[in-house]
């Protein structure tokens, strides 16, 4: 078996246009969480080393320093969503003829379930961070490459939105009602904080541009 | 030479995070551009056959033909961005010393520079298109799989707005600027249209999902 990621784009993007149910959104989500963070990068890599960028280049390093762990958390999370609906299902598929199978299967939903919302809660989280990495890029970056800092943030916000639809579809049939309300609470702050922060990088890297 | 999207996705992301010119925010955005054209065609593929959906299939059909016209053409846009980009700066390359060279690198910078603003415009047209079939596959498609729809036009919304920001980059360097106003015009009219038309189909989703 190799990894989602280790796919092309074509075979990931064929993949996620079938009738399969996985790669589905949540490998989506991460995908463009990724790549967001990799255009925050690449604003930084082009930008270090440019004349006129010289005072902010330790911001612009340290901005690189996490957009990279954040892409790595990304890219990963694209075979965890994967591996998080796969078990969801095979835990729905348990037998449930006796008593014993009835319990043994309702705990493994609920595990899997608690597993399905806790991996898009956690991209949510990184592309939150993205979004904040974002704005950094977009304030310090050479002009010439900054629109991609105002396509970085589209992806992350992007991809943030989506990761929370997942949430929203797992965590009421959890047990767990704390952890739900919780979970959902985070989702809905993220979700308010980050459609007011990314629209600001978006202004930001469209002023820079006209300027 | 392969093509860019036969990279996998995890080499597609390290050549976009790096300080290479190509990939950038245009190829960026066909890919989100295409994933958001998948996922409506996942949301038919899924829905077609299922009970319920039975009465929609010919509209989740014809839904689905569109959308994987829509992502062939998208996917073949992550191409034509790395080599108009590429043709702008081997334009600004050419050499100026004789006015005749000056002339005629003049010339290939403006020919580029239509291309460069034309391959974002036909890429948010796209987009644009993706938004109206999630719109149709979020109201028809099978319940299960509607968050993918939501997903969808996230993808293809966050593929819209860095599109315009190519746009908004070349089109004011444009000597045609009957071309470059009109293409203007046309942008921020597909980025006004979108913002109202996917929050819609983003909140119809959730809508159906929570009922």
């Amino acid at each position: 078996m190799i990894m989602m990621t280790q796919h092309s784009i074509d075979a990931f993007l064929d993949r996620l246009a079938s009738g399969d149910p996985t790669p589905g959104g949540g490998s989506a989500a991460a995908v463009m969480g990724a790549a967001g963070a990799a255009l925050v990068s690449m604003v930084c890599n082009v930008s270090i080393g440019k004349k006129g960028c010289e005072a902010a280049e330790p911001e612009l390093r340290a901005v690189l320093e996490q957009s990279e762990r954040l892409r790595r958390r990304l890219q990963a999370m694209v075979e965890d969503d994967v591996s998080a609906f796969d078990g969801l299902m095979a835990a729905y598929k348990r037998p449930k003829t006796t008593e014993d199978e009835k319990a043994k299967r309702a705990d493994a939903i609920q595990a899997s379930l608690a597993r399905a919302t806790q991996v898009p809660l956690d991209c949510a989280r990184a592309c939150g961070e993205v979004i904040e990495l974002s704005r950094r890029a977009g304030e310090h970056g050479y002009r010439h490459v900054i629109s991609d800092a105002g396509v970085g943030v589209s992806a992350a916000y992007a991809a943030l939105r989506s990761a929370a639809l997942n949430v929203f579809i797992n965590a009421p049939a959890l047990k767990d009602r704390a952890f739900a309300a919780r979970t959902v609470d985070e989702i809905e702050t993220l979700l308010r904080r980050s459609a007011a922060a990314s629209e600001a990088v978006y202004s930001l890297v469209r002023g820079r541009l006209a300027g």
